[in-house]
């Protein structure tokens, strides 16, 4: 292999992301300057927020320029180094953007350039040790303080990041509920994940689900969706409520703005309280919940699910699965196997 | 005077409260009971949540019932005593609601039966040192956490609500800008209260206003109103901003729900929070409020403002009053000198 493939970021999405917004190329494979390396990409991460990085607005970070590569988390290997603490063949976390090659130093990027000890496989690192992982970690634990006993209400709950919020909170000692998409990922959810009740948003009404399975009100809503789904979870709110906003996927492809719940008031009555955050923000105390995490998934208490597709040329349909709700768990790409 | 006037809640109101909500009638004055006082009320007041005890639906407190008198905070006078801690004479604060006469017992009903210090006027009693001043002081600083150098901006400002809350940020040394209908108010608002910004959201398009007066953003929104101004606040909220959920008058007298704003969102991309509360559950905290807000008020960086409408006829359209934005500052009515 002596280019370097990439999907350039080429027109900006209205409504549904699909290829039309990217460009394929095929450019010279670039060379590592002084402290930097060359890093191969083998796994791609997906991320419902890579949507809205994609418009042109002010967010979280700058969005992607058209003409630039999209971005993506990845992990990959050193194939060259000019960098003392890094030698070929390692493997490392960063945000090497749709392409197969990236030179980056340690510090650059949001993710930075982290090596991954040699016994975590690349798909683990990626999804429930990586950055939708971690949201869930955080966001449940500091925003959502869960308490035992409480009802733990978690949408996109068979996403990467509800999967593992949920599970969480039952490790925890709470009674968990789930919304997800589906027979299949509903099934997976109450047999493999442990949740305590399950609804399905697409053959259930939702607001009169939650009343069913959540008798003593919902304490914690952990939310990945907004819209109906929030509207309906906020008619169930317990006194002192804890809403964690972490996503709004239902409108994140919308082509008009998308109204907010009629019941915002239900936070008055029952003093209740809805917060956003960004995981980034928590990259400095990642370690302990990492350590968590592997210990949890070691003991057995905490599963993951990863949805690995491949191909170079799948790579702008694989990030439209997450907003069709096909993907199961963590979706990934796998772009080449390790050297 | 030996009849009890009273206006009886009717008819639950659909859309804008109104006289055909209610009925007069002129009932036999009560008898205290053994342990209770029978107390005159001279004064009553008028706040939008009363709007939402007329629904017969789930709230913070139970919907008043249709043949009640209409419930409503009020200052009156002991006229008879069966309970050895009240003298005829006494001036109290008690859940008097729309009647001249009310029996109640020390720790009844929401406001219990306070005595009022004798060199406290009752309309600075039933404003900013009652539940509108209260709920300004516990909203803005234990929801709002609001710090000096920090802008805060108020929506209802010249309300007897967030004219306080903006008062006491100021106070607390931040930037106060406050958004009220019509000139009369937004000039009180800079004049008087000593607001640093004031948008007319009748005259002005809200969202650049903001923009604006709060170059620096917004750190603590102190919402009384909802809807399109809270849609346009959250345009511009700052880095973990705190949202104070206080009420949301837009919508209450709406026949249909009223959609939530369409940024949510935007909770997310700034680590921003929103919350609600209900000063009820404050109640054991009142007296440092109170000794607070009074000292103030003796300094004169405090200042408050009362419209007293008078006569027993006109109750049901003074709260109408509150709705229309009539009002400015905290709406009272006489109905009786004290004797």
């Amino acid at each position: 292999m002596n280019t370097n493939r990439q999907w350039l970021l080429s027109k900006r999405p209205h409504g549904m992301v699909g290829e039309e917004n990217f460009e394929y190329v095929e450019t010279p494979i670039p060379e590592p300057a002084e402290g930097e390396v060359l890093v191969r990409n083998l796994f791609l991460s997906f991320d419902p927020t890579q949507r809205g990085w994609m418009e042109d607005r002010e967010s979280y970070l700058p969005p992607v320029q058209l003409g630039e590569p999209m971005r993506a988390g990845s992990i990959g290997q050193v194939t060259q180094t000019n960098h003392p603490d890094y030698q070929v063949g390692d493997m490392v976390q960063t945000t090497g953007g749709w392409q197969d090659f990236v030179t980056v130093a340690p510090g650059q990027g949001i993710m930075g350039l982290n090596k991954i000890p040699p016994q975590i496989p690349p798909d683990m690192m990626l999804s429930v040790l990586g950055v939708t992982g971690l949201t869930a970690y955080f966001g449940l634990l500091d925003l959502g303080e869960p308490k035992a006993g409480e009802t733990v209400l978690v949408s996109g709950a068979a996403g990467a990041t509800g999967s593992v919020a949920g599970q969480i909170a039952r490790i925890k000692g709470c009674r968990v509920v789930g919304i997800a998409g589906g027979p299949e990922k509903c099934a997976w959810l109450t047999e493999q994940a442990k949740f305590d009740a399950v609804i399905d948003y697409k053959n259930e009404n939702v607001d009169e689900a939650i009343a069913r399975t959540c008798p003593d009100k919902v304490d914690v809503f952990f939310d990945n969706v907004g819209g109906g789904i929030l509207e309906a979870a906020l008619n169930h709110i317990n006194m002192r409520a804890r809403v964690v906003l972490c996503g709004g996927i239902s409108a994140y492809n919308a082509t008009e703005p998308v109204p907010g719940p009629v019941n915002l008031m239900n936070l008055v009555i029952m003093r209740a309280r809805m917060e956003g955050f960004i995981v980034i923000d928590y990259m400095h105390k990642a370690e302990q919940a990492i350590t968590d995490l592997l210990g949890w998934i070691q003991s057995g208490e905490l599963i993951y699910q990863v949805d690995v597709q491949e191909g170079f040329e799948n790579i702008p349909a694989t990030l439209q699965r997450l907003f069709t709700g096909q993907n199961l768990g963590k979706q990934l790409l796998k772009i080449a196997d390790p050297s």
